[in-house]
């Protein structure tokens, strides 16, 4: 095999392994957590629907490039709660890390898109990467919202944590905003979320 | 909630349930059987990494997207075993069936645009088509190769049988198609596979 596809193949047998990393998010139907490769391929399916309530004219391709290897550096870096502050801090150093031993098995080319990748999605700075962070916030909210609270049961969280974290869903797509507040409000009075806003 | 948003949330809910479809071939480490979501996942990620041995000048986006949807129908229908000639012969209606169904949850112009991409995705006729099926073809044949096996060891299979599955590869991406090769003749070697041709 020339060397080159042997470096590609190493590389999508590594990428097998984000299949076995657990997240917070159980399935919809509660049978289990999910884990972050079906999560991923989830954000792609959310992006390819709900496109009509981002920006316009932005590169949707490169938007759901991204969030196909977004998680990837949980490999080596795990998967950290959003709300733990603690293991936040350690994260960026681990996930950085993670990007250049994963990101490095490919050949040199493709190592530097992907990593480009990746460095967009976390500085959120384009349209695209703002975007893809929004769908990816929203995600965890439907599937928490059509699994009785999922994730948000097993912490004691408060409407302004979670509307913080989906913050950038109310910037990428106003449109879809209101549905995130009557969500929250709706776990509220229903005792799952702190209510803590008035 | 509009309603148009109230269908595309049913369909991405929906879609959640493909996590729970459950394929013949294992993750690499062999600790269990991927499902079809992190198998389409991980579709995504090799046509990323392989698409510089697919042909020049298609539409990547739309063959992307295809992999994306093309099993969603196996939420009604199941997962089929490409060796099951007696499964393969009812699965076609109860396929088309799905699709109404789950595509049929989306707003009308997006359920004609992913019905449109699962059409293609399965009449093959179209260079993006052809080439998403190779990535479909190659993703548990690496999947196999690197975990002693998989999948081919739970059924007595022969070469001509393996190679006649992955022939859409040999066409999609002449310069893979010797790792291919090279792969079915050693699981021969290795007596996974019965050497049946000369």
């Amino acid at each position: 095999m020339n060397s080159r596809l042997g470096q590609q193949i190493a590389f999508l047998v590594e990428a097998d392994k984000l299949k076995s990393i657990v997240r917070r998010t159980p399935l919809v139907d509660g049978s289990r957590l999910e884990n972050s490769a079906e999560h991923s391929w989830h954000l792609v399916l959310v992006m390819m629907v709900l496109r009509e309530y981002g920006p316009a004219g932005i590169d949707w391709m490169r938007a759901i490039e991204m969030v196909a290897v977004h998680d990837l550096v949980e490999i080596d870096a795990g998967d950290v709660s959003a709300y733990d502050e603690t293991g936040l801090e350690a994260k960026s150093q681990r996930e950085r890390d993670a990007a250049d031993r994963i990101f490095g098995l490919l050949p040199t080319d493709q190592c530097d898109r992907f990593r480009e990748l990746w460095d967009e999605f976390e500085a959120r700075q384009t349209p695209e990467a703002r975007f893809a962070n929004a769908i990816d916030r929203l995600q965890p909210l439907l599937q928490n919202e059509h699994s009785g609270g999922g994730s948000w049961c097993v912490q004691v969280l408060a409407d302004t944590q979670i509307l913080r974290r989906m913050a950038p869903i109310e910037v990428a797509m106003p449109d879809v905003w209101p549905h995130v507040l009557d969500v929250v409000e709706s776990f509220c009075r229903a005792g799952v979320l702190q209510r803590t806003r008035r």
